[in-house]
């Protein structure tokens, strides 16, 4: 289905969407179009499903499916990269043939970026005539970003990802607590140092799930829209869909508020 | 013609390519083609064909022909709008339906944005459920970007335009006059602010035309590589391919300074 009005009908035939956890369409669908397909693409733990992990026996079957039908793995660490410092494959134990990065490599500062293995990473090279896939653009290796996002990674050590993801765990297990006491039906999900707030019971391990528990509930876009003002109001800039991460700077000091002023703000949230 | 290998047959299916400054592909393949179309995208001064601005006549054209055929003309202004404090439309003297703008506007950090009629720009609009088309991403407004932005359109003040845009014809005079008395066949193209120098005495009107006149003549290419080397060596940055602009901080010293680099450095040049 297309995502917007105006999707061209070429953009819906040329891509082939597989059910998120499915392993029927790993199984039976993707080798029936694998001689059509040059890679899957995977986010292991996306926030536009309510930034669930995907089941590990459906990774370690989509990491041997692509190997055997020959097709490329890409895998999209754009959010997860931070979760270990050897990025979302290194935490979640599989071997991608293109990464693809974005937000912490950049400091803050618009960044996208794209790694590999030299076979396929040499599409890009221009030091032997015009490449196979040309790659220019005004703000490639935009001086401002690439020294923000070195300052940044400096700093994101090996023991730092292991101190931000402990402060992960502390928040997501202190509003676990929190949301058990209170009348507001809430739960938190994430890994690391990311953690997303949904106000609804219910879980989801698809986009269809998400979207029946979530998108097409009324009463919960409106307690996320509560619970973002509330905590607006207490001092507190939360992303629209309860989307969070913990970063360096931060300590148990502004975690421990963080939680303490969601507590608060549930009781501004009706429960109705 | 794709332009990189790789590129899905369904996007050369999805686009016309008309050619530039063409009055027959205008007026005889746009309205065969009409009703599949959504809009026509025109740079009206592109970097890629040279800096070389569009007929007159055929922009008159091209403007018409989509108006009576209800296609949408979208200006890219990603390079362009500098030359005018209304843009490359007010310099020109058309109207599109959307403008996209880039560069410039974010003050020398990456951004990109989209104008036009609220009639268009509605399809964005969330404030009334699921937008038509979302515009979600984690760099939209960000605030880095938005302040320098701000602060450059800022200093890009009406008499500043005015001036840069005299500083451009001030550079593009002294190179033209550098250029006649040099045995390397030479030119300077551009318009207001923006200029691309071009080490050949042909010039081009289309795609085609640049690309035999430069990009297939090995000699050119090497001059321009040449240029670039010999000007990084008296300190001068300049664009691999020979663009560049002025921007407010500058004043006759650096321009007239460029000039003589520029002079100086074609004494490094290989006529052969």
């Amino acid at each position: 289905m297309p995502y917007a009005e105006g999707v061209p009908e070429s953009v819906l035939s040329d891509v082939v969407v597989l059910r998120y956890n499915n392993l029927e369409d790993l199984e039976t669908r993707l080798p029936r179009v694998s001689d059509d397909v040059a890679g899957v693409l995977v986010d292991v733990m996306p926030a536009r499903l309510g930034l669930v992990s995907c089941d590990p026996a459906w990774l370690e079957t989509l990491w041997t499916i692509t190997r055997d039908l020959g097709l490329l793995l890409v895998s999209d660490e754009v959010i997860t990269f931070r979760l270990a410092h050897g990025g979302a494959q290194e935490h979640f134990g599989f071997d991608a043939d293109l990464t693809t990065f974005g937000k912490v490599i950049g400091g803050g500062l618009p960044v996208g970026a794209i790694g590999g293995d030299e076979s396929l990473m040499r599409v890009f090279r221009s030091d032997r005539g015009a490449p196979a896939v040309p790659h220019s653009g005004t703000f490639n290796a935009n001086p401002v970003t690439m020294a923000a996002g070195c300052a940044t990674l400096e700093l994101l050590t090996l023991d730092e990802v292991e101190r931000i993801n402990g402060l992960g765990a502390r928040l997501r297990s202190h509003l676990t607590a929190i949301f058990e006491l209170s009348d507001i039906p809430a739960h938190v999900t994430g890994d690391g140092s990311l953690f997303q707030i949904h106000l609804t019971a219910e879980t989801f391990r698809d986009y269809r799930s998400m979207w029946h528990s979530v998108t097409a509930k009324p009463e919960v876009k409106r307690r996320q829209h509560e619970l973002y003002c509330a905590l607006l109001h207490r001092g507190v800039l939360l992303g629209e869909h309860g989307v969070g991460a913990i970063s360096t700077p931060m300590t148990h000091k502004e975690v421990d508020l963080f939680a303490s002023a969601v507590e608060d703000a549930l009781s501004d949230i009706d429960v109705a």
